[in-house]
């Protein structure tokens, strides 16, 4: 397993929406297929709050992706076809700058110095790496989960820089249930005594070493990006905030349907419990701690904090004069899929319906695709067959 | 605002069912009403998690209590013509046995050595407490959310103990969502170093002093069972997790659908917000804050563990050789109300229609009430048009 990102150094200074700026800042990004001479067949796509550039496996790393079972020679975004980008969100620890990074005026980490972070400056970030390689317009824009929120923001602050949009499992705007999910997730973090205000020891692997220098960097080269500090077992580190806000996630990124099939009232094996006497007990306890456990020291709190506001403050009627229909119908595009899933308690399919009509009235031609997928939000991760036919059948439609 | 509870002291010892024994226990209790001389017109409520005996102000206690719009004269559950009784839980603060009370084997207060607590413990403690009272069988037994389990016990455990039944948003077994969310709940708290293995600072109010003597005490006697432990202002207690805990409760008590219409994106006045950089900014954000400040201290963090716990142990199926519908098969009455909401999604309406179809196979005339309700499952606490409308519909058609 190597390393695929590459890294695009970002215009210094990058302004950022909320009024900060970032100083030789970059963001990281994976790359699979061949741009073509007219450099018309781009696929971008834009992730979740979690997960990084590396969607599938490719020659330098040879791991699964997050994606993987999307992605690839023949598969649904057939990379036989496409030239694929996928960027890992400005803000993200995995390879971007972000507020574990190192800040060059200070020589410090940013930790809670870092600017107030939009998905306006992720997608403008996002935006300039594309630019970066010669790309005046995608063949299609795709956005996952928060990605789909930084993907309107794409398009609506870079006319004409996407041809088509395939929307996965979003919103135009966050609303109250999922600003409650969000909010509490912030809170436990918050609230643990070892996040120290943000001054926790920063876990090796999170992107907090100084920026790469200028340029896009090959990979390798690049990988001198990513952090190298090190830091002792154990530490400071807000541990319990972190599982807690990751089971919290979990619960809304799936669905009760889904579990009641898979765990129902399953218990544990009485030598996987411990002695506690309100320990695990049932299975489903234990596939929450397993989620927890392989997200609380690999993915950075501060990072998490910021990327988790940045959701809850997007809003498409910022540009449509407090309508959301408004805001989406100022988005210029010719085609565009939107999906969703009824089980979906995060981002519920009105919301997803709200997205096509915006974009219909805005004079796109729209496909709407409303599944029924057990998994909830995550379906996209998993309901692997619905989502290949629908994403698939798009991509094959379009030129 | 007086005191109305009247306690009953439990047989002693009181048998539990995961094999555990309380000694010199007693449940508190509340009445609305008279109980007519054929002893037949009783009608017993039987709470969810946190609420006490006080189900609506009486002459005892003019404070308005948690069903006061449902409960009195001429209203839904009419105190002319029913004697009503609400018990409060066994293993609940509010004045009955609980990890806060004192063990009269060892003059210390339980804590994490008070028995394993089920919901058919619950169900065994106030079936004492009514046969005390003189009624060999109630003509109605309510159950709301987990006192719909506990409801669901006290009819298998005791053949004829009721002539009919309203379940009202609740389940015959918890599902792997519900106990997910319970399990988070639970940790949150455990988590919080406050919480010290269940070794915090018992709050004022909470029952922790010794149990009332033996007999059904008259109000004012049985208040000296309430606890008048002194803590300091501050002390050791589980803030932190208990926040976490209520509003992750209030999340899942309540729907999406609701919010969105109740608190949409508005923002707090900059008044209303703090310097924190993730502090609250959304009115919902503030209205989780409020639910969470008024509960934390007012209920035993231990307690609130046992009776989550209990929560997640139940299962209908027990009874069924592993099914639920031949669990429910097993009750006896003449008539049932089963109702539920679309909008819940904690105890899911699916879970209402397995109820009503057992008690229908189990030979009960069943209605079934599917609510719309936008208030998910606390509706039965806010929609009272609808909730009055179908209960007292049924109460004042059953004899």
């Amino acid at each position: 397993m190597g390393d695929a990102r590459q890294y695009f150094a970002l215009p210094s200074p990058f302004a950022m929406k909320r009024g900060g700026e970032l100083h030789d800042a970059h963001v990281a990004f994976e790359t699979w297929g061949t741009l073509n001479a007219a450099r018309d067949n781009a696929v971008l796509i834009l992730t979740g709050l979690s997960p990084s550039a590396h969607a599938a496996s490719n020659a330098h790393d040879d791991s699964p992706g997050w994606w993987e079972a999307m992605l690839g020679d023949g598969k649904a975004i057939d990379t036989s076809r496409w030239f694929v980008i996928c960027v890992n969100s400005l803000g993200s620890d995995k390879g971007s700058t972000c507020p574990a990074s190192i800040d060059p005026a200070t020589g410090e980490v940013y930790r809670l110095s870092f600017p107030d972070l939009s998905l306006e400056d992720v997608a403008n970030a996002a935006h300039a790496a594309v630019s970066s390689l010669g790309i005046a317009q995608l063949a299609c824009l795709i956005g996952c989960s928060m990605g789909g929120m930084s993907a309107l923001a794409y398009m609506l602050l870079h006319p004409g820089s996407a041809r088509s949009h395939i929307s996965v499992d979003t919103a135009p705007q966050a609303q109250p249930f999922a600003i409650a999910i969000r909010s509490l997730q912030r809170e436990a973090i918050r609230l643990d005594p070892n996040w120290k205000d943000g001054n926790y020891d920063i876990q090796e692997g999170m992107s907090a070493a100084s920026a790469p220098k200028r340029g896009t960097q090959k990979a390798g080269a690049g990988c001198a990006g990513a952090a190298d500090i090190h830091v002792e077992e154990g530490g400071t580190y807000p541990d319990i905030g972190m599982s807690i806000a990751r089971k919290l996630g979990v619960i809304t990124y799936r669905s009760a349907m889904e579990w009641n099939g898979r765990f129902a009232r399953i218990r544990l094996d009485p030598e996987q419990r411990d002695d506690d006497p309100f320990g695990r007990e049932f299975q489903v306890e234990s596939y929450l701690e397993g989620h927890a456990q392989r997200f609380v020291r690999t993915f950075d709190p501060n990072s998490y904090l910021y990327l988790s506001r940045a959701s809850d403050w997007f809003d498409m009627a910022e540009y449509g004069h407090g309508s959301v229909h408004e805001g989406l119908k100022r988005i210029q595009i010719e085609r565009a899929m939107v999906i969703g899933v009824s089980t979906d308690i995060l981002f519920p399919l009105q919301q997803q319906e709200q997205i096509a009509e915006g974009l219909e009235a805005a004079g796109a031609d729209v496909e709407f695709v409303a599944l029924d997928s057990p998994q909830g939000h995550d379906a996209f991760l998993v309901d692997i067959e619905n989502y290949s036919k629908a994403i698939g059948g798009f991509l094959r439609r379009i030129s």
